[in-house]
């Protein structure tokens, strides 16, 4: 057999490589920054005017680098590095083999930050780029995602993107309105997606080598130790709920106190009470990020409030401990004072470990670059913890300013961007070495 | 000279018309109703499509009897019943008396009730139509105003058509958008009032004999006294703000507790604290009715709210030592928790007392009516309260179901509305008796 490896780079030329690709990445963050719904914020919501300007920039992107690209039935931007055919002088045998997936989402929270999604899929981007322009052939298809909703912003219903990819889009969720009323299957074929071929979007086990989402930390924790990228060892488990506080409307002026059954206190009652509550337990983190009151008038008392309801920890059982007990207090506050109490809806997602070959894999690469190795879990849902559950899943975590994320102050270095993108360099050519069929040597390419 | 009194009516034919025109008022609540931006619900807002509506029914009705109608620059619907012109038989000879003027507001709050505001303006439209029925030749004008933007809910300005009334519209106003961005000047014209004409609106103090407010009491002494009827010694003040808590939005899942600046809890603090510092002052209600939160999204701390501060109490004194403190308290608030507080707007309006005279006559007539006058002070703000600070001015009060009002269940009784039409229309004659010129005798029609 034949050797078709690509010729290595020189460690210099790669250097420059390496530096040239995380200018490139940062650059490209501000660009789809401006791709935005709300002028002066970030802000990219699914299916919306926005990420389809996104769209058309990454995908001008990826055919540039001379990778196929499609929108898939929901929504998702998918880009694909073929190896090379057969008769092509760098041909290896397996053109059939799984792909090596890197991606993240490419919507934004409402005024949030630059990297939150979009860094991972242009860091998969810029692999694709060093692999071309490195000449190197990869035994197996080399795919990049930019998952469409992430979020969970316009739908109130995150993961929509990674959760068609393994088939898990409950029908109900299509006729969802917006804010606007307009329904989710409407708002994705205008989009050119289409709701009735979402099967055609899943993944079969055998279509995935590995996947790996590159993604900012949003956290504290890297920053705190000093570490550049850290491997994420699995993501916290997720109590969502929605929370109803009905009482009775009147007026500001005219109802006394102690005859008052004001929504809007209760509610009050409870986001402080659950703030002391997240408090007293180590790790959990509880937030009521989004209110909804009615009538939401100056001179009328509250006669209902919404609440969402969002908590987290890295152990199951404590997390639903901490849920339970908080929607026990919901509903005693509702009942001293006089109040109706609903538990709306609430989704209870478990934590997940990420593949241990996998991880274990980019830790080798970290500590082959000459760093420690940073493990930590993340406190945040990803696209990859949808996907844990599937397919071989690993997530590297870069460090980001002060952990703010959601938040225009959300900020990367580019130089731990180009740290990422050496050390997944080296990953994709471990696992090209790995992978490749016997005889056929793939380039560990020093870049 | 000869005594152009009218036919009085008998006594029986009397009780008909007031129990044909209760009716008839409780009818034309119902249909004004069906007036709404919100199918389903109460909601007519200033120069909106129900308001129109709205106005052309009450301009058919004021047509309808008679009375010249007119739109004013403010929004205003004014139909106007003048004495007898001379050579009329009934010719009175003050032809250019200052008014009598009668009337309430015509919008409502979101989801309101069908009596607030409407009933007072179709009240005073059928005193007018029993004196046109009973061939009651008034020695003065008899105005009835429809007035177009008590609440504020689209500016969140209330008053503005009887602000207008007075010449007290700041330029500013005009200028400021709604929740569309449509500012009120651009709403006032496609509603053809004219932003530019204001100063036309204003009354003199010589155009108005009397001006009764006639309104349902929006709260539960009238009920709890067993009194259909009250007279509206004065209203108390009103303190009202707009604030502001600033922290840092961030991610729900990877902020620990202890690194948040969550403005949401630091409003949902004071709110609490609030609600216990209300309590505490006897006669003080505190309302927080309006909460916007930023970006309001399920997975991200809010990183800033504001609230809408109402505060009321019928000592102008207690009132401001508690605004004071609830504001010092916001404050404080704030900088425990390292977030930042603003108070960005506020108004204070200090309780008014109604003309004694004016009330006086209006106790008279429910004493003439066999009814024990009950006496109380508005928690509400009301037009009659702008327009006390200018002109002889009165409110009647009519018992509401419960005290519920700025609600769908908001419930008055025919019975009581028949009665309110006796004593309104009895102090209506005995304002004509006392003002007719020396000679000149106005029946004091019994109906």
């Amino acid at each position: 057999m034949t050797n078709h490896a690509a010729t290595p780079a020189t460690d210099a030329r790669g250097s420059q490589f390496v530096a040239e690709a995380a200018r490139q990445v940062m650059r490209r963050c501000d660009q789809l920054a401006d791709c935005t719904d709300r002028p002066g914020e970030v802000c990219r919501l699914f299916c919306s005017p926005a990420m389809q300007s996104a769209h058309t920039l990454v995908r001008s992107w990826i055919e540039a680098t001379g990778m196929s690209c499609r929108l898939d039935a929901a929504g998702n931007l998918i880009g694909r590095l073929d190896p090379p055919k057969a008769g092509d002088h760098r041909a290896v045998q397996n053109e059939q083999a799984a792909a090596l997936i890197i991606g993240s989402h490419l919507d934004t929270v409402v005024n949030g930050g630059k990297y939150d999604g979009a860094l991972g899929v242009l860091l998969g981007l810029a692999l694709a780029e060093i692999a071309v322009k490195t000449d190197t052939a990869l035994p197996f298809p080399l795919v990049v995602i930019g998952f469409c909703e992430e979020e969970g912003v316009r739908y109130q219903e995150p993961y929509f993107g990674s959760r068609a990819l393994v088939g898990d889009i409950p029908d109900a969720w299509l006729r969802r309105p917006d804010a606007e009323g307009v329904p989710l299957a409407d708002a994705l074929r205008t989009f050119r997606g289409d709701p009735d071929r979402l099967a055609e979007c899943v993944l079969r086990p055998e279509d995935v080598l590995a996947l790996v989402e590159p993604h900012i930390e949003q956290g504290p924790t890297l920053e705190d130790r000093s570490l550049p990228l850290g491997v994420v060892t699995g993501a916290v488990g997720h109590s969502r709920a929605s929370l109803e506080f009905v009482g009775r409307a009147g007026h500001a002026g005219t109802v006394p106190m102690q005859s008052r059954r004001d929504a809007l206190c209760a509610a009050a009652q409870f986001i402080v009470e659950l703030e002391q509550l997240a408090a007293g337990v180590a790790g959990l983190v509880a937030t009521v990020g989004r209110v909804e009151v009615l009538p939401n008038v100056a001179n009328v008392i509250p006669g209902e409030v919404r609440l969402r309801l969002d908590l987290r920890h890295a152990e199951d059982r404590d997390r639903l401990a901490a849920f339970r007990k908080a929607i026990e207090r919901a509903g005693e506050i509702a009942r001293q004072r006089g109040l109706e109490f609903n538990l709306l809806w609430e989704q209870q997602q478990e934590s997940v470990q990420f593949d241990a070959a996998c991880s274990g894999r980019l830790e080798q690469a970290i500590v082959a670059a000459g760093l420690t190795p940073g493990r930590l879990s993340s406190g945040a849902g990803h696209d990859a913890v949808i996907l844990a559950r599937h397919f071989p899943t690993a997530m590297l975590f870069l460090r980001c300013a002060g952990g703010i994320s959601h938040h225009p102050d959300e900020a990367v270095s580019e130089a731990d961007v180009a740290t990422a993108l050496e050390v997944l360099w080296r990953f994709v050519t471990d696992l090209a070495a790995s992978t490749a069929p016997d005889g056929v040597q793939v380039a560990r390419t020093k870049i």
